[in-house]
């Protein structure tokens, strides 16, 4: 692990006393854990960061057994970190600080399918591949899709998304209410089951994003949607990512409402073709879904291949079966470690950036023309319709020089991403990673807005200190 | 006006001094009037309450005069209160300790219409309706559509709805971004153009729902929805307010994406045909309407007609062209005043319960059978879709045992919808007259969260005190 991203010196460490993890041990038995390998777990995650171990962990099963290791570590002024699958990208579970990792993990009963409601509520430990298992049959899913397998609470704590996004929103917009232990260790849920509501200031909505930095998220009630009659996924080559490009925005502003539209440069397709042996066009490419009647999805793709021919796009690829459409699939899906293998032993420093529709094009050919000037080699990828798309910028993890090209790099991306009146990160959060560009993004009255709430909300900073907008200013890695 | 509906004993009235007024008119001019009949339009709003005129009313052109009232105000600890038309109902503009009205009507210019990102971005006094016009020919609508021709800024004030939620969203669902003024008199911008954003706290849905309690909101950028190739209106009656409420759930289970859906009971047709002369069938009635291309408008309508068939649904009138669609919906257009004409010089207590959809036919029946038993008049209509629904109690304004019983009424109706996993408001707000339904709703400890985002974002309490979650506790009218 490298210099380069270590976090800054540690703020005074706050660890518990032999006391608390005493304490904690008669409460909890063999689901308090110190040991070395257990802490190492908990205090990594995805990214490029040096780990940073936690104090002690701690399996909880409810929100009541959360609620007591809070009020436990707040008579300390112990920091709490929240941990689902660790499967965060920017630092986000580090303990910065030491204190208690609170692990939900076993946290994960699905308490309610309320097929009448088109809601379900889970512990903040049920992974979304656990929800969909648990809704097998009802006709009924759950739609947020970020890559990995994360849990439902770290999915909310990020205000995580993915591939399903153009047609069923972010984690934001999938969901009702959640529970919550807040700083004074009380249990609170955040807004009634009702679909809207009107009735003070939006509690979860604060929550969503916050990183686990305002208390820690114990159950969501999230949104369900039926099961479409059919699918189909296509795939179609374009002459330039600016054609592309055009071609999802022409059928979003048309009304058609694509299941899935996600766009590999001519770089990640030649990954995928060295990786998965095949010939693919090596052009900027679209995987589209569609779903809805079979009637439905011979009018939107009727609409999407008229759109598509007026940009230059190639045959359209299709699939209907599931298997077929999998198969169709497995560039999109193989391509970060397709791409991992363009630069055999590196490391992805992965950028977030989204930017307003209009601007994509754009931004994706500015982008790609200061990797050529800066000889960087990153394959770009993104979700189209919503103005979201990454750079896997390759790099060798033990050269100091090409780490920190690919971090100014990923400062004049966000840069340019601000100028387009884009954001930093779409959809994997601030963590430790990016709180340096907070300030650019919200100004520093901004900022200031959310410090005030986070003095207010947890005015001892128990929770997750050192995360989004720490109180001893930005963070640089 | 009514001893029972005024607010409870005034806080200390915080005037401005005669110098801040003197201030005011220097930099303002004419737009800075202290007026009689000024201050009393400004001190009033659709509810029941008596009027509380401010102290002065101050027509802003921008953020960064709004920037400059709310500065000399600060300085002074004087109250400032925003206002759009006027239209909410819920004693939300009643200036209870006196203040400074900022009237945003002036501010009324659309500042930006973006086809390519689906937004555009407006000052807070454009009325849904003004933006609308300006979008005419573009080929894009804004969708949130409550019963007044609101401003903007006041619909994301209050967290708006109307009849186009159940396929487009609340004001909350269409909401990118918002300029605030904050209590230093700050111009923030809460966040980028980005359609997804996972950079910070969430302060644009912090301040959509906040009633102008915790800043002013000069300008906001929306999201624009392609206008459908077609439309169709129908009606249909049914036997029972449950088979009603089945058919529209069962229709949103099965994934068809209705445009509008919107419920009105037995007594509201009644009232319509005597408003109105018709002959409408006096049983609970949808008038809903289907959007898209004509195959889908064909099969959407199919399979509604079929459930509808299985719950007793009878005959569905049609109506494809916009006069016919219009004439077909005057009913529901007509059903507020209709409503108002069963009781000649009544006005109405409108309630604003709504309920987990799955809930919803058990409530209302609950309800209808509650205000059978306690001898009220109010007719029922919802927007069945997102579980909402409004009794009209119509009351004699001068009759303090009339007035008692309706808000009597309107308490049971909360706990029954709160029993139900619902909320006190689902698109009305809170304003002076629901809270103290909050604790209720939120527990002590949710409350204790609403206030201390309050003091945190406002700490000498500037911005239209007294409402949401006055600090000094529950208000009862």
């Amino acid at each position: 692990m490298l210099a380069e991203l270590s976090p800054p010196a540690r703020a005074q460490r706050r660890a518990p006393s032999p006391d608390l993890i005493a304490r904690l041990r008669q409460h909890f038995g063999e689901r308090c854990s110190t040991s070395q390998a257990v802490l190492l777990q908990h205090g990594t995650d995805e990214s490029a960061y040096a780990p940073q171990p936690p104090d002690a962990v701690v399996y909880v099963h409810s929100s009541e057994e959360t609620a007591f290791v809070v009020q436990a570590c707040a008579r300390e002024r112990v920091p709490l970190i929240g941990f689902g699958v660790g499967s965060s990208v920017e630092g986000h579970l580090l303990a910065v600080e030491g204190g208690v990792c609170v692990d939900f993990s076993q946290m994960n009963q699905v308490l309610a399918i309320r097929p009448g409601d088109l809601t379900a509520t889970v512990q903040a430990g049920v992974t979304r591949g656990q929800l969909n298992a648990a809704l097998a049959g009802t006709g009924f899913f759950f739609s947020v899709d970020p890559g990995a397998d994360a849990s439902i609470g770290g999915m909310v704590a990020t205000a995580a998304s993915g591939t399903n996004t153009v047609r069923y929103g972010t984690m934001r917009d999938n969901l009702v209410n959640l529970t919550v232990v807040t700083a004074s260790g009380e249990v609170v849920r955040t807004a009634s089951r009702a679909r809207k509501s009107a009735a003070g200031y939006n509690l979860t909505q604060l929550y969503c994003g916050s990183e686990g930095t305002l208390g820690l998220i114990t159950e969501a009630t999230v949104r369900l949607h039926p099961h479409p009659e059919a699918c189909a996924a296509a795939v179609v080559h374009f002459p330039s990512v600016r054609a592309a490009v055009d071609c999802v925005i022409e059928s979003i502003q048309m009304g058609v409402p694509l299941a899935r539209a996600e766009m590999l440069d001519a770089l990640t397709l030649c990954a995928v073709n060295a990786h998965s042996r095949t010939t693919l066009s090596e052009h900027p490419t679209l995987f589209l879904e569609f779903s809805g009647s079979q009637a439905q999805i011979a009018e939107q793709s009727d609409t999407v291949r008229e759109i598509a021919a007026s940009h230059g796009g190639g045959d359209f690829a299709w699939a209907h079966l599931p298997e077929e459409r999998s198969r169709l699939w497995t560039p999109r899906h193989h391509a970060y470690f397709a791409c991992l293998q363009l630069k055999p032993g590196s490391r992805s420093l992965t950028t977030d950036a989204c930017v307003p529709l209009s601007a994509l094009a754009q931004c994706i050919e500015e982008t790609q023309a200061d990797l050529a000037e800066h000889g960087l080699l990153a394959p770009v990828f993104g979700h189209v319709g919503d103005g979201n798309f990454h750079c896997l910028v390759l790099v060798d993890p033990d050269s100091a020089t090409e780490n920190a090209a690919a971090e100014a790099f990923s400062q004049r991306l966000v840069q340019r991403a601000l100028r387009h009146g884009g954001t930093c990160t779409g959809e994997h959060g601030v963590g430790l990673h990016k709180q340096h560009y907070l300030a650019e993004e919200h100004g520093a009255e901004g900022v200031a807005l959310m410090r005030a709430v986070k003095q207010a909300l947890d005015p001892h900073n128990l929770f997750n200190p050192g995360k989004v907008v720490a109180a001893a200013g930005p963070q640089h890695p």
